[in-house]
Parts: C-alpha cells; structure tokens; sequence
C-alpha cells in the first residue's frame, strides 16, 4: 500500500482527493476533520513542536493508555471507505505530531476487551485529549469503541534514588536492554492499599528495595517505565514494559510476586494489556482488514 | 458558529426555523420538545430565579453529576441535524436556567465509560430531573447513554468547624486558590466503611484534622467542593476537585491516602472521572464533530 | 392529553379505534394483548377484588420492585404509536387491578440504570408475574429492558414487637408522617452477613433496638416499609421510604451508619434507587416524550 | 391453540407445513434443523428410552440449568412465524426426548438477567448440549441469549447417610410433600469457602447435622434437589427447590443463615433463581406473545 | 458435508470459485484474508514446519486459549454464505497449520458466556496473534465476540521435580491415562494469593506435594496440561483438563479443594470452562446451523 509509505507531499495531495469523494460518500464528518486537521498542522509550523524521544524521557509528562475494540459493522463498509479511514487516522496523527507522542499496539486475538491499544505522551493533557478526540472522529475511530483508558503523570525516581538509596540506584544503571528490538508490550496498572500508603517512607523505601532486588537480572532484556496515577485514576501507577522475550518476562513477574511489597496491592493487573508493539499503519490497515 | 453567539431573538427565531424543519425530518418528538422549552422559559419569567453563584456556595442544594457516552450511530446523522441537536441542548439549558444551574465537561479520551459530564445544581431534585429529562429528549440527548449519575446534597461543614477545630478552621481559610483559571476537574465518589461510622465524631473529628493538615498547602492550586450522598446514592460523598496543575493534584491524592483515615474507606473513586472544563456549547459542538 | 384522564368509556373506545390501527401498523403483537387485556377484565368482575389500601398494610403480601430502562429506539417511532403506548399501558394496569396494585416512580436523571420504577404488589406471586408480563407486551414495555428486580414478602415486625421490645414498639407508634405529601422514594436492597444470622435473636433484638433508636425523630418526615427477601432473591431485606425532606433523609440514613447492627451487612443499597413518585400515566408519557 | 394440544400426527402434519412455508420466508436455517429433529426422532425409536421418573432419582446424572432472555426483536416478527417458533421448539423437545428430560420455568416478571429457564437432565452431559444445540437453532431459541448456565451431576447422600447419621437420615424420611402441587421454583448455586473444604469429613458432616435439623418441619412444603458442580462449574452446588409457599420458602432460607455452616459460604445464590413451574408450551407461547 | 472432507486440492478449487463469488456479493474484505491465506500457505512451505504432537509436550510454547459467541445476526445469512465462512475458517487454520496447532471445543449450551474455545499452540506469540487475527476476518469470524482470552507459557515442572520430589515425581509417571477417549475438556485458571508468592519454594513444593497425592488416583481418568501467565494475564496458572468421566473430575476437583494449597488462592476458575472436544470443522459448522 504505497500510500502508507509515499512522502507526505504525494500523500497528501492523495488524501485530498480521498477527502473530497468522502464529503460526498463518507456516512460522517469528514470534511469537519480534515479542515481541523489542516489548522492544526498549520498551527504546528508555528507551535514549538515537542522532542519525540524526549518526551520519554522528561519529568511531568502525561501519559494516556486507550484500549480500542473496533465494532464490527466496520467491516461492512467498502475497502474504500475502510481505506480513507486508515489515511484520516494518519492524518490525524500528522496534524497533532507537534503535540502529542503516540504509540500503536495490536491487541487482537491477545485480549477480549480490545482490538489495539494507544499510548498518548503530551505535556499538557488537553493536547492528548485533542488528539484523542480527533481520532475518534475518523472514519476508522468512529467505529472504535474506547474500551479502557488510564492516565499518569511521569516524575523523578521517588524511592531508589541517588540519595536515599546509592547501592541500588546505582546497580540500575549498571546494566541495560540488550536483547533484540522489543516485540511485546505489557501495561500493568498497580494500585497499593491504604496501609502501604500509611507506612513511612522510609519503611516502603526498603519494601522497593527489596522489590528491586530480584529485577535487575532482568534489565538486559525487559525495558520498563513508570507514570503515577493516583488521583487522577483509580489505580496508582501504571507500569509499562516492552519485551522480546515473554518467558524472561514471566519470570520477572514471579519475582515480583515474591517480594514483601506484594502483599500491599489493591490491584496488580486488571488488566493486563499484552500486545505486540507495531506502526499506527500496520495496527490500523490490520483492523481494517487491508494487510 | 455565530448561532452559538448571537443574542437570543435571532438565535429564537433561527431555532424556531430549524425545529420547522426538525418536525419534517427529525426521527424524534422535537416539537414536543421545542413546545416544553417555550414553555419553561415562560414560567422562568414568572419564577423566582436562582443565583447562579450563590447556589454553588449554599448548603441544602442538590448536586448530580451524570456522565454520558454518544451512541456511535449519532455520527451517522446528517451534520445540519447535529447542529439542531445542539441547538436543542443550549434551548433546553437555557429553558430551565431560572430553576437549575448546569456545567459541563469533556470527559472523552480520559474516560473509557463517558463523552462527557454534566453537574447540575438545583435547590429541588426535582427542578434537576425536569432538566435532565428534558436534556434527553434532544435530538442530541436522545442519541446519549447515562453512564453514571451521583446525587448529593451540599451541608455546612461537619468537622473542621470555627468551633469544634478552631485552628485548623482557620488555617483553611487562611490561603485560596491563586494559580490561573482551572482547566481540568476531578470528581471522586468516596464511601466510608461502617467501622468509621461507628467511631465517635471525637474520633471521627481528630482523624479530619489529621486529614486536612497536609492539604493545606494545597489551598492555592486546587480548588474543592463537596457533596454528602450516604442514602441518595451508594456513597457518602461527591468530592469535587479544579486544578490547572495536575501534578499538584496528584501530590495532593497522595498526601490523602498517606494518612489513618483513609484506611477506613470502602470506595475512593471508582470511577474517579477526570475532565477539561468547557462551557457546554464546546462540548455538546466537540461530540458533535462540528467544531 | 384529555385521553389519559376522560372517563374509562371514552378512552375504552378510543383504545380500541387506536388498537385497530395498531392492528394494521404496530410493529408487534398488540391484538393479542388487548384482547387478553379484555379478557382479564372480564375474569376481574367475577373474581374478588383486592382492596389496593389494604394490602398496602397486610402480610404476607408479595411486594416485586423493577427498574426498567426505555430503549433509544423507542424514540424513532411515530408519536402517535408511543401515545398508543400509553394508552396500553394503562389499559393493561386497568385489566390487572382486581389482583395487583402497581405503584410508579421516575427514576430518570437519577439513575444510569433505569428511567422508572414500578412497585407491584399482590396476594400471590403468580398475579405479579402476570401483569409484569403483559406490562412487556405493550408497545411501551416492548421497547424498555428490565435493569433490576427485587422480590420480597411483607411479614409482621419480627424484632421491636409489642411483646419483646414494648417500650420501643410504642415509640415507634407515638410519631407518625407529619410533613407535605412525599415527592420522592428511595428503595434500599439490603444483606446481612452470616455472622448477623449466627447471633442469637436476643442479640439481634438489642441490636435493632440501638439501630431504632436514632430512627425515631424521623417518623414525622420519611415513611417506611420492610420486605423480607431471604431465599426469594439475593438480598435479605427491601427496605422502601418516601419523604419530601432529601436533606432529613441523608440525616436518617447516616444515623443508620452509625450503629453496630451496621457492621454487619454484607450489602447496603447497590443499588440505592432515587426516584419521583408520580402517577404511572405520567411516567410513561413522560417517557414517551408525550408531556 | 389446538396446535400445542392436538395429538403427535396431526401436529406433525401441521409443522411440517410451516415448516415448508418457513423455508420459503424464515430468515434462518429452519429446514435443517427440522431435518435434523426428524432424524433425531429416528435415532430415539432405535435408542433406549430414558425414563423421565427415573432420570429425577437416579445418582450419576447431569443436570443443566440455563437461563435464557428473548431478544426485543423477536416481537417484531410476525406472529406466524412465532407460532412457528413455539412449534420448533417442540419438535426440538420431542426429538431429544429419549434422550434429555426437560422442564421448563418463566422468570419473566421475577428476574432482570432472564425471561426463562431450562432444566435439563442427562446421563450424558454430551445429549444434553446438543438438546440445547438444536434449541438455540429453532426460530424462537435464535432469538433469545443465554443468561446463566449452571452445571452439576448427582450423587448419593454424601453427609447425611444411613451410616454415618443414622437418626437424621431417618428424620428426612419421616415426612414428605403433603402441600399442594408446587408452583414455584427456586434455584440456588452455591460456593464453600477454602476453610470448609479443609476442614475434615466429621466436622463437615456435623455441621451438616446441625444445617438439616431446623429444615425438617420445611419438608411438607418444600421439596429439594441437590446437583454437585465443583470443577465442572464455579460453584460447588446447585440447590433446586419447588414449593406453593413462599412464605414457608422465605422461613427455611432464614433458617439456613442461622447456623455455623452459613460461616463458610463464598457464594449463596447470586444469583437466587425465582420462577413459575409451566409446561414448555406455556413458556414458549407466553414469550412469543401468544397466549 | 464432503467439501468438509475432500482432499485438499478438490477443497481448494471449490474454496476459489466460492471466494471469487465472494467477492462479489460479500459483506466483508474476503479476498483479502484469501490471499493472505495463499501467502502464508507458500511461506510455510518455505519455512521449518511446527512439529503437531511436539508442540504439546515443549517448554517455552505459547498457549492461547479464546472462547467467541456468535453473534445472533449471522444466522440471518444465507446457508451459502454461512458454508462459505466454514470453508474460510479451514482455509486460515490450513494457511498457518506450520506455525500454529489450532484446537476446538463446543461450549455451546453449557456456558453462557461463549459458544466455542479455540486453545492456540505456537512457539511465538506473534503468530498465534496472526492466525487469530486471520481468523477474526473470516466470514465466520467476522460474526464472533471474543469473550475470553487467556495466555500463558508452558515451562519444565517447577516443584515436583526428579530432584526436589524423587518420589512424588515417581508416583506422577506411575500411572498413565487409559480410560476411553476424552470427550471433555475442563479449563481453570488459577490466581495465587500473595502469601502464597511469599512463601518459600521449600513451603510451596511441601504444599504442591499435599495437593499432588489425592490426584494420582485420577492420572488414569483425566488427562491435564498446566501453563504459566504470571504478568502475560491476569492469573497465575491455566489449568487444561481432559476426560470422558465427569463425576471422576468433579471427584479430582473436589480433592483438590480439600488441601492446605487451596487457601491460597485468589480465583479458582471464574471462568470454569466446560466444553467437549471436536474437530474444528464440527465445531463452525454446527455454530453455523450447516449441520
């Protein structure tokens, strides 16, 4: 599908074409998004656009996870339609890129609640929202049913730091991934119990450490990352991980398991997203039925 | 939109033309509605009106907080149709403004279980049902799912009183909320456990006050209002929170499940419903797709 | 809508002019029903009938709550079919009356469950069932979905008895419902744990005495009503108020929080139905966006 | 209806015309599944009858509850092909009867989850699924959705035996159902906890002693039969109950809560099924409108 | 049905013509799935074929186990098309038979939650996703819910090892399945509880030796495969059972109810899935009312 891959002056020019047929055949508003879509790429060239890779890195991020269940009736409609709905979802993703980070995952056939999954990086949570809103008005999220969303918020390492913790803090840093590019992605979402928020910090401070312990085996072939939640969704943390290596990863969970820390969570899981990690094309032209 | 803005006469009459045209086309008892609207906007003019501010401060006032998803097929409509339908929402609001105050929020992209929210403030439950009843029979309301509604009842402070907690009474009036306008809210149903019921309010009293210390510092970026719902609802309070930081939100969720008394809670959020604050004509526009 | 309140004869007649079309156009079996309707009419005159005060009073009654939710389709139908609606409905309440006395409340607005309520209660279960089953075969009740049912039996006090508790029995008789005609209802399903079930009665007598105690300055301002529900369904207890004082009620309601029968309840409410008790003609053309 | 009365060969003749007619306007695969019925009828006259008394005493044998709604738009279809749909489901019955002994119950009216509820017993859980199969596929079953399914096997006396009790073995067999013929069923699944089922045999079966004394005096107007369901479906227990008394109903359930064994229950009903006794024809006609 | 039958290359031409109809009058993106399913054919003959019978006694296997319900619409196609989904269904499985070993089960009749399980078998979850995926686009698919979704890894023996238990390890190969045929298959997942996870190994395999001893009676009888998903889902164990002898499992569950073991565990089934064990093409065509 050429145009999935094309430059953006052809893809665009394409696009249009699709657009105005769609203002005439499309059972929905899309000639409402692509002016959006348009004005928001505009504003863009004159926004200062954010840093795609250190956005995953920054402090204060927001972080907004969405499971989507496509319904069925999609199929229904001519692959042309299916088509334009694939390229409106791209465009939508262009038009907010200086914004909003976003991740593609496909569910399918890994879980019953959800077809993909879309990690949403903003500094602001409107402009994730903004995104978010507009993708539900494609053609192809139109058809999408929001099946589960949380949100989190990045911040600095609040147990094992520099500080309070050298040894292990350290020892983190002491080995990296260095197994083949991830192929999986897991989210956990993590909510503690009101006694393990009513212990001091320094008593949860070595509940971590503990905690820690048993995972640094794991570093060299699990990539993790942390958002806080509590307050603004009903867990604490979400917990998120890519993998190439599903058996490793089990592992890692066991010992998880294994710890005192374990004892205190209201909820570990539930759900748990397993997906495989795939371009926003490939998700969406697979849901499509267009591979 | 224009419409959206211009003074009530050409907006009246501009309605009045497209409800003609709705009792031709509409797949719904607009008329009726239009009729009903008319009507109540009469009565308004006879009624005493309430203080749109001053009812947000008074205790004995009803609070219901409903959320709401948009049924898919709403985007099937012609788009001239989703603009009657927001028509109909800002007529009926408008129609009932005299007996209810209503504010509204965007809860899509944050929510898996709602579009959007609406608070609706009454000194009579039942000013509020006619509202929302009316709010349902819209062209727009009709093609929405309530997908969660609490109802409480704003009282004098119980605790924290001049007289019962001197200090720390003071202490809360002591500082208020100084950062730029709220953009996001936070609403946390909350149900307490039958062992905090059957402590003495001495007890209760000193476990607030515990509660409420290290909240103070956050007198200045988040604003909050609450609601008691034990019997009207399946929890005991509504607490509502404004914030632009969300950050300074989730620091202080943190320092409320650091502390005793939250070990007596049966329910803390479930759902915790995180939204932008808009008036309702962006919202209603936004789910729509005619913004 | 002079239909609704002109006398049985005329409306007699104009149902059967209505149902005769409804014949040629309804999209359901309505012929059936009236007929049946007619029919049990008929057998009503020659059976004895109940008086709808008294069993209001008696035990050994059978009391069935249903909450039902109106299907958005509904609202695509013609106007004059969902006034055909009514008109069954009514007609159906009217066949059954020799048996059963139905009692309506809206809950919409209130509730993400349902939009009404009906209260049904007759001699016999079967008689129940009987009307709730040609309730769903109007064109009315074809298009709504049963949220919640709750069945119960009425029985005499088994606590605060004249013989085992007289100073509180004649407490509870020294105060009756002194305020303005109850607007509003709320029905609370109630479970006891098994701990409850494994005190002795005398136990549990002291324990309802504490538990009455607080309820007693309540008598002039909410009504009450006890179903006993063990084995019937998954509750113990069907708890029904009604009041004009929302404010007295959450007052009632903590006061029932904070004693020690509370520790032992495996279920409180959930759901708690909040509702306006209105005559059913109301509800349903309330509902049928007819008013 | 004659048609549901009228002797086997005449009824034949009458389905297989609407049937023929069915194959020209059914929107479903009714010709096969007729084929199939009269196959099945042929296997039966080669087969070895069941004996549908005996199939009720007997130990070894499954018993399926399941529980079943109709779907809104079955009344949409015209009342021609309802009556169809009734006369499927009794070829279907018929077809399987040497095979499958069903029983039949409506919950319309007394439950929100189901409309009715088959009881199917088998000595091999294999003809009992495809029983249901065949049921599902007849025009009425394609329009109704599967609730609840509950599955169990008989077994002996395994507390309360000659042996191991003799005086309480012998006290249940000292009175029998002498009320009139029951009306009402209930049914009632139920889960031990962990604790119970370590707990050793003696205990269980004094716990058991002292769980069956108080239901003696029920035995004259309550009759139960118990299924085992541990590992074959997520409750250890199906406990079925037939009576005319709900009030007696409602004493022995109280009577069940009251003792020790009640301490150990993970799960008592939830849920609690409440019906009427009726021939499947009644069922079926009641559901399809058509009584 | 001999298309279900025929050999290969009879199946394929006929599977062409009805595909290349299909193009024309189906409501979905058949040919798509076609050609990918011809696509994969020529992979697998390139790549190293999966081994059928290995890969059910391999470590590090992927195990995907998925139940659907049909949705009620489909049996509104016609026959032809219906038939058309069977052989696309056969058409995916033989498309990816030398990466994926796909297993069926009907539950149809006994859960109501789904009609059919698929149990995947891959050494790579990626392409269990594929075929499930494939699958999904089916005609037949198309007209599924997926209702559950479970995942898990088979891993060496973790307690009763040839070192750690020589002679539990012993008493497990002593005997081996010789019962007839299994015509059912049992799935539980399984939940550990913290305080288990925190026990040592040495506590754990003490227990697991308890739990393992009333078990070998049954290694005769019913036949079982266990596979880790700790951090894959959201339980700890799927546990697959196979027999033609339901009261010997109900026996074997109840054992296993009835040691120390089971006080730890979290969830234990919820969902038990019962179903019987048949060829994937009885399974489709049956749900497909073809047979």
């Amino acid at each position: 599908m050429p145009i999935l891959y094309g430059n953006r002056r052809t893809y665009a020019t394409q696009m249009l074409t699709v657009t105005a047929t769609a203002m005439l055949v499309a059972a929905g508003p899309m000639s409402g998004t692509m002016v959006y879509a348009q004005q928001a790429n505009a504003d863009a060239e004159m926004a200062m656009d954010i840093d795609h890779a250190k956005i995953l890195k920054d402090a204060g991020v927001i972080g907004v996870f969405a499971t989507y269940k496509v319904n069925p009736d999609y199929y229904q409609r001519a692959s042309a339609e299916r088509r334009g709905g694939v390229e409106e979802v791209l465009a939508v993703v262009d038009a907010h890129k200086s914004k909003v980070r976003v991740d593609a995952y496909l569910t399918r056939g890994l879980s019953s609640e959800s077809d993909f999954m879309l990690r949403v990086h903003a500094y602001d949570l409107e402009a994730a929202q903004n995104f978010m809103t507009d993708f539900l008005e494609t053609r192809f999220g139109m058809h999408t049913e929001v099946t589960e969303t949380l949100t989190g918020i990045t911040k600095p390492l609040n147990y094992v730091t520099k500080e309070d913790s050298p040894d292990m803090n350290a020892a983190l840093s002491s080995a990296s991934y260095s197994d083949e590019e991830p192929k999986y992605s897991i989210v956990v979402p993590i909510e503690k119990d009101a006694e393990w928020w009513n212990m001091s910090h320094e008593e949860r401070l070595s509940h971590m450490e503990v905690h820690t312990a048993p995972t640094l085996e794991f570093l060299v072939n699990v990539k993790r990352k942390l958002y806080h939640s509590t307050g603004l969704d009903d867990v604490d943390f979400i917990t998120y991980f890519e993998t190439a290596d599903l058996n490793a990863f089990n592992n890692l969970a066991v010992s998880l398991m294994e710890v005192p820390e374990n004892l205190y969570h209201e909820q570990w899981g539930e759900p748990t997203i397993l997906s495989t990690i795939q371009p926003i094309e490939n998700v969406v032209a697979t849901l499509s039925a267009l591979k």
